[in-house]
């Protein structure tokens, strides 16, 4: 039992208990738990962990290898070293990864990407919740589409024996790189078994176009939609491209979208994502941060921010995305997508939490400390982090943060 | 002397001698030079310290006080509370946002704000080169307006006697802000004493129509031009809203064009600045954080991360501004504006520059430490800074950081 004493939530004093990895007691009077590990924590304000909903976690070590391309030729560079890579190289990658999260308050991930079961231990050796994903990315190629079949039954049955510290989930990269045969196969195989699907959607102008072309103007959401695919076991990331009738068809399927903003500044791929018509539709809409390849790194608060500057600049309305529905884009409405009871301050919920220093400059104004720390400050002042009651973070270090990076050198050095 | 050793510059280990607070030596080959206090650097980068070239930097404590508001609206809010500042609020103000511009590696900042000798005094005290003005602003009001011609000479006096440790300069707030009377006195003002003219131009749309609307269809460029306004002396933050021919105009005047993007993102002015066509017509583009009430912060890492972003995404070209021009833009592009010898790691300059820490996750790839600090890292990573030959910071410490915050609620309590 650990007693976070003094703490400050919503902006007052409270005293929280946490016991057997959730929040067991929340109370504003003081209370006095016999056994309970006494934890001060005067000048530091909580927050929920953040939801990450959207990485690929591993590509951090392939971050700065091609810099200002467009999708496209970015991924067509990033699947040549993609093909060299292998378990070990994404076992530290994912590690590295982790240490960006925790950094910033990350204490659950939805990771799309290779050597699932590698990236899974490696987070849950961090500490932290990994939902981890079978890729189908065939290239329209029926031998390897049946391979990938195969691997992933092969995955989904190694996966029965996973507990609840990590979640297995079913990835379809994208309407043009997986053939129509596998999208319904995997979709069939994630309904029934009950798995997430997790995929890409509408990133960029030309996956909208050359989709159109290919099956008779229908848009990638269209598509999907035709094949049965999409519903509230889908989280699909992007959302970029969309029309009217695609917000109307994930809003009524209540798709969770995934706003991956930076990635999509820095790709050019753009920026008009439609938050307000989403979430209006009935879509839930999360935040990610994409690969650290593309985007250019793990830190959701970056992402979070200019989210939010990016939807008041592009309506030319500075009242746009108010700092408590992007707060909610970051906890709550990720953990809902994943079903997992986090990303909220309440008895009961595991106990995913950042610590934040208000003792520095950023906190000096009467903001509330979510639109401090989103606007002011930046993930320097997430002191420390607890996921499912262990810490993981104390005064910003992180056990083997030192070995992690020697052994990613390592790895770095053999691709 | 201080002799910085095993430091990597430019991506490569070098040796650099301090002296008399210039940079004396760099030597890509061991040196030894008796007396020189010996600061191994292993694990280090080095780069100049950051020019900030569009601040308010007391604003720092308004900080929170109006969110949501587009500028107009936020302007007429923040009058009010502005009627209300002292120097002394002035002072700590400052010292804040100095402890926030030291944090991110700035090292000379080009300030407007009211009571600015207390600005100057703190900034000094803080051991960073503040750049400081007098500011018109007579909304149109003749009396206030001769006031401040009187005020303006007075403070010019008193300036006489100011050192190289900072520079004095002349603000004409805006065309919407300052009567044609005054934007001519003070600008033959300042041109009589070779004074800097900081303004502010074309930030909004509105403001660019009023500007036509009451001046013959002159966008405020053209009407600044038609009053002679303009040259290589001025120092234009924002440039938003801008013609072809406000643009071509400009450059021709090879006027210091400073881009402030967050805030323009955040107050929802804008985003399309036009950073290729200055740069192509001659203008001199730099870097500013605007004050920190509406931008949120003074971290120039976070402002020149997303220059880049939004060159990248509105024209939707990931290639657009490439890490060296954005490090221009934000070091020899600023010194080059002030004429002050900053912003380059060269012998002969000052010692304006900062130490970042290299060892950790953001610099595992292989790309440049520029890109990496600028588009993994955050300011965290920036251990050092050294000043005109002096540490400002050391381990990201600070001296006198907690005595200012301080003093900092104090003086925010009383208005």
């Amino acid at each position: 039992m650990i007693l976070l004493r003094n703490i400050t939530l919503h902006d007052k004093p409270a005293h929280i208990l946490v016991d057997g990895g959730r929040i067991a007691k929340i109370s504003r009077e003081h209370i006095d738990v016999p056994g309970a590990e006494i934890v001060d924590c005067s000048g530091k304000a909580v927050i929920p962990g953040f939801v990450n909903m959207h990485t690929h976690a591993a590509m951090v070590l392939l971050r700065g290898i091609h810099e200002d391309l467009s999708l496209y030729d970015w991924l067509n560079n990033i699947w040549k070293i993609e093909a060299n890579l292998d378990g070990e190289f994404i076992y530290w990658a994912t590690k590295v990864a982790c240490l960006e999260m925790i950094r910033c308050g990350t204490t659950t991930f939805n990771d799309q990407y290779w050597y699932s079961p590698h990236a899974r231990k490696a987070a849950i050796e961090m500490g932290i919740r990994p939902v981890v994903s079978f890729i189908f990315l065939d290239s329209h190629n029926p031998d390897l589409a049946a391979r990938q079949r195969e691997a992933c039954e092969r995955l989904y049955q190694r996966s029965l024996d996973w507990g609840e510290e990590s979640q297995f989930a079913i990835s379809i990269h994208s309407v043009y790189t997986v053939s129509e045969e596998n999208i319904l196969w995997a979709s069939r195989f994630a309904r029934e078994h009950s798995l997430k699907l997790h995929l890409h959607l509408g990133e960029t102008e030309l996956e909208d176009k050359d989709c159109r072309k290919a099956h008779g103007g229908l848009s990638p959401t269209a598509y999907f939609d035709s094949l049965g695919v999409l519903g509230p076991d889908v989280i699909a990331a992007h959302c970029l491209w969309l029309s009217d009738d695609d917000v109307r068809i994930l809003g009524e399927r209540k798709v969770n979208c995934v706003h991956n903003i930076n990635s999509n500044l820095k790709l050019a791929s753009g920026y008009r994502f439609k938050y307000n018509e989403l979430r209006d539709a009935g879509a839930n809409v999360c935040i990610g941060t994409d690969g650290a390849a593309s985007s250019n790194n793990m830190d959701i608060l970056d992402h979070m921010k200019n989210a939010a500057f990016l939807q008041k600049a592009w309506r030319g309305d500075p009242a746009q995305m108010p700092i408590n529905e992007l707060i909610d884009c970051a906890t709550v409405h990720g953990a809902r997508a994943l079903g997992i009871d986090t990303g909220v301050i309440r008895e009961g919920a595991w106990a995913d939490l950042s610590l934040i220093d208000i003792t520095g400059t950023a906190f000096l104004s009467p903001g509330s400390t979510a639109a401090n720390l989103i606007y002011a400050a930046n993930s320097e002042v997430i002191s420390d982090v607890m996921a499912q009651g262990k810490w993981v973070m104390r005064g910003r270090k992180i056990p083997a943060e030192a070995e992690i990076i020697e052994s990613a050198r390592k790895v770095l050095s053999q691709i």
